[in-house]
């Protein structure tokens, strides 16, 4: 097999595993699928909340910042002020023979040696493609001289009846946080830094989606917004500075021989590789969660963004990647999105997106302020007084020498649209008072870690998947963290008979009671049983035979009222006590105990 | 003030109190908000989450149930098999001056004493209105003469580029899960009854929304969908059987005397007041959960739905209904969909949606079967000639001995779109067969407990709102169980200074490191930082003084080691050395521990 065909066949197996085994399937099977949309099944959708739990203990509670839950469809000034509705494009280009659409940039990029053709100007790809001849990747027809268009990736509704209120569902749920901050930053009593956090639904409605979970129309997001005074804070990097990890800088990417490098969060801060340490502090923080969910640390990286990679709103950039498939893919975002977002959203809304900031002692200077007389400037100017006030006011602010020049008696002027007034500095009212002040309004920048969940379960799956053999069998098993594993403890009585399900049912309950996720199996061979358990990654499995019910023959291992506890990874048995097994196993799952020191 | 006057004043301090203290607040206020759309701030979070974290527990994990986690946006093929195209409709009138739309089946119930308008057909409402001469509640112009029209309550949207594939915001959780019903059961190998649960986002674009919470257009559902075979499955009532709960069924809705009354699951079931056990079981769960996250159990009942209520896949319902604000809310639904989404599901897609029933033995059974020579058939009947051979199969089915008495020269007579048809026997190739079956294909039916996660927090809020006075001093204060209040200790030294802040961060630390949900507080007097938690409902504080650091003075209270725990409800306080901290207010809040008993 070619490299890429061993990918390809890589990433199918993955996709059917999932399906089989009840992680995640395309939706809507029944009715010929839809592109871009996946169902979590049983088991994937218990890794997914626990990936969420392990994010929210980390970046929410552990930091003590604050969690919101905004709503997925927002109304249309959001996106005005944010810049999404203008500049959240895929260039789309359709086939004139099949109908199909395509991204043209991924059309020239896939049948051409370019690089990088979502840079280029939609003209230079409708050129790229009558140039090199591309024709449709469905059915092969010539798309030379076909338009190439800006597709907005937004799916737009209308909220209420007609069509008098569009609305949008969220391209990212930071958007969520921005809008509401006057009143968070209310809740964190106008102290900054104060971290907000979401993790929920944003959407993408790309035009040929593809890749399975990596690149979907509807995905869950985890974004912490942290609202920072740029002049002042300053993280406490102490917690994490000896984390290390692969950083690959913009620098060589760029070099002939360039490489990522091993360095700690110290390291690449005090050499400047990562020039802000809050983005420095969270791929500390990052590092150790991806580890801590199942990412092998071998294939993963962070990588900064390229200049021309940066997204509209954002001043430096590094991306979490993770190697699958044979390719790096994006994990996450690490992004300075600097006084962007609120800045636009204090612009176009109605309310101050700014903090109150109070200096250590009140300042005392000397402003000069005009009052000019309008009912001089109403009949001299006419329509313009207001822009001659504003002018004068201005004039005042920048350079009250001109004022103090011209004397009481003389002129000043202004420029209005291009149009010199002169003003008797007589009817302006000039003078310069000592003001003193507070404190100044600051407009908060924003850090922003923002993780895909959607792509950290895809990799995880990947990374964690085992092959082995156990008895002359194959075996294939899901490595997962026990904190993480959909199921924590598999339950089997031997066989379902003298009483032994019962007890193997009562044993269940108990253990689902004291919090732990439990399933039950009574079908088939024990053997069956456990490689059953080994496919969905379940780290334990307690088996009750004769000896637990205290019935064992004199030559069967183990004293009555025990039961076997079989680990995954290494198929080691130990026998415990049934009444220790609730606390045995939790103090497993949460790592307070290793199997080797039962 | 009158009746309505004080639930209004009541309705509006919650949402007040909502805002002010974090719990939710409406999108999008910065650009004049937007009606139906709320954002949970820090503390309706974490409410919200702890109260599904509770609900997965009940209904999920404990019940061995399977949870999944299906798209937000689904095709449209998927809502003409549901119905939701069709009939998932609101009375829509527009006003001809201002232009606002409004419900009209409210405009009839707010202004005369007519109930249930949603009921009536649009022609009669548009006659309600004119005979009543009913006007715009928003700027007061006559209706009269205004169409009354159906308005789909879907978020429609357009899936990839152009118009060709609809999608539509899920209306509720459930068809995610009915539309993998196949793939569902391969999970469950096909073994009935099981239960797959789902909590999400589901959408409804109401006309006009309000009420706060109580009417919105996104919102969040936990869905349990259980799939049953309708002959054989019986739930085990025994855990919930001597659950109580006050009981409004149908009948005594209808009698004028009618109440409700207390009663138990066992005697509803057997007094055949709840029809369905499956049902009966359910109330018993969501009886016991709704207790548990703090609902009022003197402010709540299970209602019947009249017969003029029932949904259109629905063959008999219960609702949950708290009281808020002086009416009786809908907070879940408890309804038994027969087999009608399967059914539907089966008919518009290319799957199977039944599973096989495996008889206990084989069955052999005589059957009639024809095999029609379309030789014959094609040029007799032209283009309905297939209809005549299926004709001729279900005639064969349903009365072999039509067959038969004709005799092999005979004729049979079939109707194919009103017209007779006469066929000789000899041509249909009957025969009678003995057909061995090892099982058959049975479509299961459902029973779906759906509950609306913003309806019970803002419930929740409502009834666990207290005001009390301490020290002469007028408190109020949030009576919520610690499972689910947002944070479970405040943290807090006596002041900032002498190292009391450092010890006290360092606990905060610890406490968080153990899981548990900590605010920490130096700002402002002690009392004050004890009213700010009591008013999110905190139920304990932990408070570090000299005493702590081992600095106390000699007729100070407590060793030295020692922090002050102080619960909200009674205020009471008690001294617990900083190292049995964590254990000590885990056990609280799980309710392993009493206060009382420190």
């Amino acid at each position: 097999m070619t490299d890429d065909a061993e990918r390809d066949a890589d990433g199918r197996r993955l996709v059917e595993l999932a399906k089989r085994r009840g992680f995640f399937l395309q939706s809507a099977g029944a009715y010929g699928g839809v592109s871009g949309f996946y169902t979590f099944g049983p088991q994937g959708a218990a890794l997914k909340q626990a990936i969420e739990d392990t994010w929210r203990d980390r970046f929410t509670i552990q930091e003590g910042n604050m969690e919101v839950d905004a709503p997925t469809v927002m109304p249309e000034p959001v996106f005005e002020a944010s810049g999404h509705l203008d500049g959240f494009d895929d260039m789309l280009v359709e086939c004139p023979e099949c109908g199909e659409s395509h991204r043209a940039d991924h059309v020239v990029e896939d049948n051409t040696d370019l690089e990088d053709a979502e840079a280029l100007p939609v003209e230079e790809v409708e050129e790229l493609i009558a140039e090199y001849e591309l024709v449709c990747p469905n059915c092969g027809a010539g798309l030379a001289g076909q338009a190439v268009e800006d597709f907005n990736l937004m799916f737009e509704t209308n909220i209420g009846p007609g069509s008098s209120d569009p609305g949008y569902l969220r391209p990212e749920t930071a958007q969520g946080i921005f809008i509401e901050f006057p009143q968070l930053a209310e809740y964190a009593r106008n102290q900054l830094p104060f971290g907000v956090t979401q993790i929920g639904r944003a959407y993408r409605n790309e035009i040929s989606p593809r890749k399975s979970l990596l690149r979907v129309r509807e995905f869950t997001q985890a974004e912490l917004e942290l609202f920072i005074d740029p002049e002042e804070d300053e993280p406490d990097l102490g917690p994490v500075e000896d984390v290390t990890a692969p950083f690959y800088p913009a620098t060589e990417q760029e070099a002939d021989d360039g490489d990522p490098y091993e360095a700690t969060i110290r390291e690449v801060v005090e050499e400047g590789v990562v020039g802000n340490p809050w983005i420095a502090y969270y791929l500390g923080l990052a590092k150790q969660w991806y580890d801590r969910i199942g990412v092998d640390m071998d294939r993963f990286r962070f990588r900064q963004h390229l200049p021309g990679e940066l997204a509209h709103y954002s001043a430096d950039c590094w991306d979490a990647e993770g190697e699958v498939d044979g390719d790096w893919i994006e994990l996450g975002g690490f992004s300075y999105r600097s006084d962007y977002d609120l800045s636009k959203h204090d612009e176009h809304s109605d309310e101050d997106f700014t903090v109150f900031k109070q200096y250590d002692e009140p300042i005392t200077t000397e402003k000069a302020l005009v009052d000019p007389d309008m009912s001089y400037l109403g009949p001299e100017f006419g329509g313009a007084a207001q822009d001659v006030a504003d002018a004068l006011a201005a004039l005042a602010e920048r350079n009250p020498a001109a004022f103090e020049e011209a004397g009481e008696d003389g002129d000043v002027t202004v420029e209005v649209d291009g149009e010199e007034h002169d003003v008797p500095v007589s009817q302006t009212d000039f003078s310069v008072e000592e003001v003193t002040e507070s404190g100044e309004h600051v407009t908060p920048h924003v850090v922003e870690p923002s993780l895909g969940i959607d792509r950290a379960l895809y990799t995880v799956l990947d990374h964690t998947y085992r092959a082995d053999e156990i008895d002359g069998e194959e075996r294939t098993f899901l490595e997962l963290p026990p904190e993480v594993a959909p199921t924590t403890v598999g339950v089997f009585p031997l066989m379902d008979r003298d009483g032994l399900g019962e007890k193997a049912r009562a044993i269940a309950r108990e253990l689902r009671e004291a919090g732990l996720s439990v399933t039950y199996d009574d079908a088939g061979a024990i053997g069956r049983r456990y490689r059953r358990q080994d496919e969905v990654g379940t780290p334990f499995c307690v088996t009750v035979d004769y000896t637990t019910i205290g019935e064992g023959r004199d030559d069967d291992e183990g004293e009555p009222g025990t039961v076997t506890v079989r680990e995954r990874d290494t198929t080691a048995q130990r026998r415990i006590p049934v009444e220790d097994l609730a606390e045995t196993l939790t103090a497993l799952r949460d790592g307070d105990l290793s199997f080797d020191d039962l």
